[in-house]
């Protein structure tokens, strides 16, 4: 697997995985009938911010997505955070971990202090264990933040990891 | 003290204090030399959005503003947020309250479920301090979230008030 940075072809083979987590609802806070220019508008990301695919070096298939950025402005403008779709086609091969390996990469590399998810759905346990595994807290759950199709109201997470810059 | 709905002609008596606030980049996430059109974009909202002026009554000063607008989308739609700006001027009369209790009732009538604030600065103890008691919660704080110009590095809340609505 290698990770590029996206370039605008590759959005038509983003949007078809992209589309079906969307439209399932159990993960994302974006709405499940979001449209396509809407979605690519939100997901392919103009300096200084960032969106890379990760990319099955044998096939060129494109196996997931990252888009990073800052989360605030001003006095805290040192938080970054980022969003991951993996397709599920290609789930349980290491893709979301090399995805947010590589965003940690790029907020240390920027200078970057912390690294914020704001919106983290409860249930999606998977992702909460992995970014665990990778260094982030749960620093507060918004009780009943999210509405889930099949579950209900589900805590929402953000979680958060202060990171060593690389540079003094 | 009256709140009503802001209208374009408030900008001219919002923007001095309102540069103040924030060139002194101890309380909010903008950045300190914000220029005056991009803060009223981001300030004087439309639909479903809103914007609101508390104004005293006999001279028609305005005191403070609030805006008011949904905090996430999809699933988590239902839950609100809130920014508020007083005129040290005119600070200790209760403007911050008012405006508080407005925009609760405001999310209530709206439907909503829920209201958080994404970026209260630890050190804003005042504003803190209100805000619980208008029922507002700590649920997290990112530690050194926010760089404060003299106190250095201190946490910044997310706070977090579900909501009864009126709506059954």
């Amino acid at each position: 697997m290698m990770i590029r940075e996206a370039v605008a072809q590759d959005w038509d083979a983003v949007w078809p995985f992209f589309h079906q987590i969307v439209a399932a609802g159990e993960t994302y806070t974006y709405p499940r009938d979001l449209d396509e220019e809407r979605a690519r508008s939100m997901w392919m990301l103009q300096p200084p911010s960032r969106t890379v695919v990760a990319v099955d070096e044998a096939s060129g298939a494109v196996l997931g997505t990252a888009k990073m950025n800052p989360n605030h402005m001003g006095g805290a403008s040192h938080i970054a955070s980022a969003s991951f779709m993996v397709d599920p086609a290609h789930a349980g091969r290491g893709v979301g971990r090399a995805l947010g390996e590589y965003v940690l990469g790029w907020a240390r590399a920027e200078g970057y202090r912390a690294m914020q998810f704001n919106a983290v759905v409860e249930s999606n346990t998977r992702a909460v264990a992995l970014w665990k595994s990778l260094g982030f807290e749960i620093v507060g759950t918004l009780p009943e933040g999210y509405l889930h199709p099949t579950l209900g109201y589900v805590g929402l997470h953000i979680m958060y990891q202060r990171l060593q810059a690389d540079r003094p």
